[in-house]
């Protein structure tokens, strides 16, 4: 199915004209009760339709005994019915014309065989028919524009949704509607919310999507627990940003730990975060870390259009509060451009014991006259272009006599400038927060959260994202799978990657005629099929500086090897030349369960380990991406040319790594992963030195 | 004055028996009118007089007309006077025999010749008498132990304190006042506070000290801006962690843009963040770097007892917020050890849908018989040692009949376990939050600010702190002051420290001859008084082999760097023994304006800049702490032994660092930083390569 088809058909599950509510409940606290209580407390103008054999009423409504003896045809249906029952409801669903179903129900198509087997059936009747299924497990959805309210969230019990610019699309059901409830309280208001549970059909990525075409919606906020297809998500996210909506993500499974929680919770493929990370920032969302993150970027966001740039103007009575902003600033990599000569002049002669030039501190002493403070913001905002205000207000609005003269110059402030977040951060009773809010302001008690939200809806120097690839070039595949690193490095020297000349020897007289060949400094590699990391086992040497010393050191090596990977089989050894040292690199690239083919380059040599150097982007790259990679990575550093060295040849080198992935494209039937470390790059040119090659099952 | 007389004097300062207002007011809402109401307002019980030489009556009281004609002595004076009447009303108290006194006025003291002057002689004072001054531009004191309320806070206007374990010393008022603001809206309750802000006299340190002393204060909360004396500020944490009192600090001014915005605001001395940072770590106090950080540590100091451990037990009704609380646990070190085997079983017998180790996910089917929730954490709690206990509750709080089943068990639970900390993460109504925290239960709505605040107060891993130190060893000492890196290091080496064979020579025939005799291969170097970063001047050559490349290199080396640094004076050549490769490291010492003299080692040579590796210590330190530092660096991992390679000798390494800090000590009027940079280490023994000195005053 095409994803505008899958998209498209949303409609019916987010705006049905009719619902259906099977195993409907009389009680208005029960899984089956809730949402006719919400769609009827919602004043939804559709048709609600309990679905109840038993009952002759409930909650006002007639019930239909079946879906098989409906008086008309329903768009959208709920089934809250005990998990063994779920598959011949959908199956009625299916035979009644039903466009969408949600299944609130737990406990189906979970896991085993017979949870598979469930999966597949409920995934067929979804995909052969015109119907869309969200859950099992599903919270459901709801769509203020709409009245829409096929949800049992309890969160709803004290917190009714404000229509508004925010569309929720989450995975858990719990997370999504613990989100909602904090951002409810902070003032956001909402458009759509879906939570996908277990996704046998319907996915986040669909929803975000929908939500992207959808005009009540202006922000997303997505939380994420794993993900199947993750170029599909990535889609998504990219069509998102297309439509300029930003996307706030949350993306649990961080740490180790989490990771290995989300793997019992949730059972889908896992990635790793970084991957995860580079594909959410290459896109073009942006990543909250905590919940409360996420929530005081919805916040700003639904406060007003994102900031049109990362310059900050902070407005503080204390001059502890500015420093503290600064340094919040710093960290969050925002701006804080000093104000105008001229303003800085007109702001003295208001408040004479105030300083600074942003932060601007007015000091305490303007607290007898408050209109002043506003004067202040507006001559320091005057002054020159920023794209986010914080205006920090400590107590003012606790004192009613000191709340009444900022009040109105700070709403005539704040509407001047209409297309600017403004941040009030405050201890106010909550009169003096809803009055703030209505006028715009996004609230916060905290400076620093309220700098880390305008930074996470800030712009940011994003590349051109890219997720259609070209097909891959079949001059560029391995012909075999390679069995060890000569084969690797012979198949990928034969597709234009380099490396230093060398031979393949099986003794030391084979040996020293090939170092005779080549020219002293040599360096000697142990070959073995077993031995991956071959300077562990003492299976490599640098720097031999003659025949004599290569003779002793063939000796040597044979028995450190043998003594430290007794196991492992040994094929002879490669003689190469000792290269001119330059800037050790790594680039890599290997096939992601969830994202496909991803490249990642970094430090390399013995810095790898230590310095866990990665930049990450989906497979295969260009060498103008492989470059953008290379600059951005903590080698890029060292590889510009540092402490008076010449700057190393970076179009050789992102060309290699580009041809690297190029190869893996090509070559994804025969090897899952291919590695080039180190790649010495040098002011002129770079070469590969050791490569290495993951076949894909029996590479004889 | 010695420390233990300073910090009994400002028994006075806290808990006066009587106080006088100087330049009261009947208006409660004025500067000299709110001390006075705050004082009636708290039941004071001393004697209050309120001095203003027009009014026949104040607020209900009797005033005085001027300090010399008071009926009785008053232990402790408000002065609340513009800026120019501040030293007269000082020298007035003095001669009237106050003990104590605060000055509220700001604009005094505060900058220029005649704020010098100012400042000299209002310090005179109090250093001279029995007096002891707080301020200028200090916001007050109050304590709830004696119902003394001697400030002017707006913050207290809708947030009156309740008694509590939680003593705030604040340099900044602002600061100090915004964060009682938001503690005492989450339930902390206090004992003392104290806005220092100019600290003519009384510092900071002086507070800190004499809160490790009161027994009404359990927790020690400091926000600093700057600091004067970093050793006295060193010796009062040290104080409080001997007193077995937790000093949660925040110290503003962290970045680049800070510190100047800090340097604007209070004029004060500054110092390194990181060196900062590490006498705060050193020290045993917690560093948090929000100021939401700050108050969510110390809801959870005042809720219970320190964690035991930093093993944290995380029961929740959803896997995805067990997911986000494992990467929460990862983020702040915390570990999430899983519930024993028969726990498990009971748990799994209580929530049949639930899973996990631990995070224990009870699953949100539990919503029907909430006693489940306590039982199965109580079940959790019993199985093994935990240092800690996180309770997601998500919306229970909301519905009172959820609510009902929930609160009696739960209750019962915290109070079978008086010792551990208990965070509820929730969403709920005041009254449900207010009952929470009469349980004792620290309470947040984020999973992830609640770990945050367990980790901040959790034990970890603190060196044995060390403030006094030996006296310098004359032995050590530099005869005079090096002028360049030959002398530094010919200083050094007669002092200890080990550095490779080497010849200052001045030609192309000296270098050869010194090269046949120190064997080659060589390396060569610029001696240039003028040139610091001799690699970028191309003043260094490596690994150079035999006496032709020698002997081209020197002509090469003069051209480059007479290209490159054509105003260096240039002395000659340094020619010594290229050694064997080995881990490059970096040690130094310095004068620090705030600390005095201060340690730091890291990655060295061409690493140094680019990876900024650096572990601080205040100096001298031991050859004991120098390995500790080593170990805690970055390059500790490549100095362990890294990828096969043989561990360096730390031993060696340690002794040399300690050396050079006890030089830098006993030379401490003749240098003010002494640098080794790289030192090589090996298996066996390690060189300086690189000396550099910078003297103090006119080095000849």
């Amino acid at each position: 199915m095409l994803t505008s088809e899958r998209t498209l058909s949303l409609s019916s599950l987010f705006e049905p004209a009719s619902v259906a509510v099977i195993g409907a409940s009389s009680d208005p606290n029960k899984i089956g009760g809730r949402p006719i209580a919400f769609l009827k407390r919602a004043g939804y103008a559709g048709r609600i339709v309990p679905v109840n054999p038993g009952a002759a009423e409930v909650q006002g409504l007639r019930p239909a005994a079946s879906m098989a003896v409906l008086d008309a045809p329903v768009e959208h249906a709920i089934v809250a019915l005990p998990g063994h029952q779920v598959l011949a409801a959908v199956q009625a669903c299916a035979r009644a014309g039903v466009r969408a179903v949600q299944v609130f129900s737990s406990g189906v198509a979970e896991s085993g065989a017979a949870g598979d087997a469930e999966r597949a059936a409920l995934r067929s009747l979804a995909r052969s028919g015109e119907l869309r299924l969200l859950g099992p497990n599903s919270l459901g959805v709801f769509s203020t524009p709409s009245c829409f309210f096929g949800t049992f969230a309890t969160a709803l019990d004290g917190a009714w949704p404000r229509p508004g610019p925010v569309g929720v699309a989450s995975q858990s059901g719990a997370f999504g509607s613990y989100f909602f409830a904090l951002a409810q309280a902070r003032g956001v208001g909402f458009s759509r919310f879906v939570a996908t549970g277990n996704e046998v059909d319907v996915d986040v990525a669909d929803c975000i999507e929908y939500l992207a075409t959808d005009p009540s919606t202006r922000v997303i906020v997505t939380a994420l627990e794993g993900c199947r297809d993750g170029r599909r998500l990535a889609r998504a996210l990219l069509a998102a940003h297309a439509a300029g909506k930003p996307v706030l993500a949350m993306k649990v499974g961080r740490s180790a730990g989490g990771a290995a929680a989300a793997a019992t919770h949730t059972g889908a493929l896992s990635s790793e975060d970084r991957v995860f990370d580079a594909v959410l920032r290459d896109t073009g969302a942006r990543r909250a870390h905590t919940l409360e993150a996420l929530v005081d970027a919805a916040v700003l966001a639904s406060s007003s259009p994102p900031p049109p740039s990362r310059d900050v103007l902070v407005v503080t009575t204390s001059g502890g509060i500015g420093v503290l902003s600064a340094d919040a600033a710093d960290e969050h990599a925002l701006a804080l451009p000093p104000i105008g000569d001229r303003a800085a002049h007109e702001i003295a002669a208001l408040a004479p014991l105030g300083s600074g030039r942003n932060p601007v501190d007015t000091s305490a002493g303007i607290i007898g006259d408050l209109a002043r403070y506003a004067a202040i913001a507006g001559h320091a905002l005057a002054s020159r272009p920023y794209g986010a205000v914080l205006c920090f207000l400590a107590h003012i609005g606790r004192n009613p006599a000191h709340w009444a003269q900022l009040r109105g110059p700070l709403g005539a402030l704040r509407a001047r400038h209409p297309s600017l977040p403004f941040a009030a951060v405050l201890t106010a009773p909550a009169d003096v927060v809803v009055e703030l809010e209505a006028h715009g302001f996004a609230v916060f008690d905290d400076p620093s959260r309220a700098l880390a939200a305008i930074a996470l809806n800030a712009p940011r120097h994003t590349r051109a994202p890219r997720i259609a690839f070209d097909a891959p070039d079949p001059a560029l595949a391995m012909k075999r799978a390679p069995r060890d690193e000569a084969e690797a490095r012979a198949a990928l020297a034969a597709l234009g990657i380099r490396f230093p000349e060398e031979s393949h020897v099986h003794d030391a007289d084979e040996a020293l005629r090939a170092a005779g060949r080549l020219g002293y400094p040599v360096v000697l590699k142990v070959v073995s099929p077993d031995i991956t990391h071959k300077t562990e086992a003492g299976g490599v040497a640098l720097g031999i500086p003659d025949a004599s010393t290569l003779n002793r050191e063939i000796a040597d090596m044979n028995e450190r090897v043998a003594r430290r990977a007794p196991k492992a089989r040994r094929q002879g050894f490669i003689v190469s030349r000792h290269l001119a040292a330059g800037v050790e690199v790594r680039a890599g690239v290997h096939l992601d369960p969830v994202f496909g083919l991803v490249a990642s380059v970094g430090a390399g040599g013995v810095l790898t380990e230590w310095l866990d150097d990665s930049v990450i982007r989906l497979a295969p790259v260009s060498t103008e991406e492989a470059r953008a990679m290379l600059t951005e990575a903590r080698v890029g550093a060292l590889l510009g040319g540092f402490r008076g060295s010449p700057p190393c040849d970076l179009d050789a080198l992102a060309q290699q790594v580009s041809r690297l992935t190029a190869i893996a494209a090509a070559s994804s039937e025969r090897v899952r992963a291919l590695e080039l470390n180190p790649v010495i790059a040098r002011p002129e040119g770079c070469e590969a030195v050791d490569a290495l090659a993951e076949p894909i099952g029996d590479p004889t």
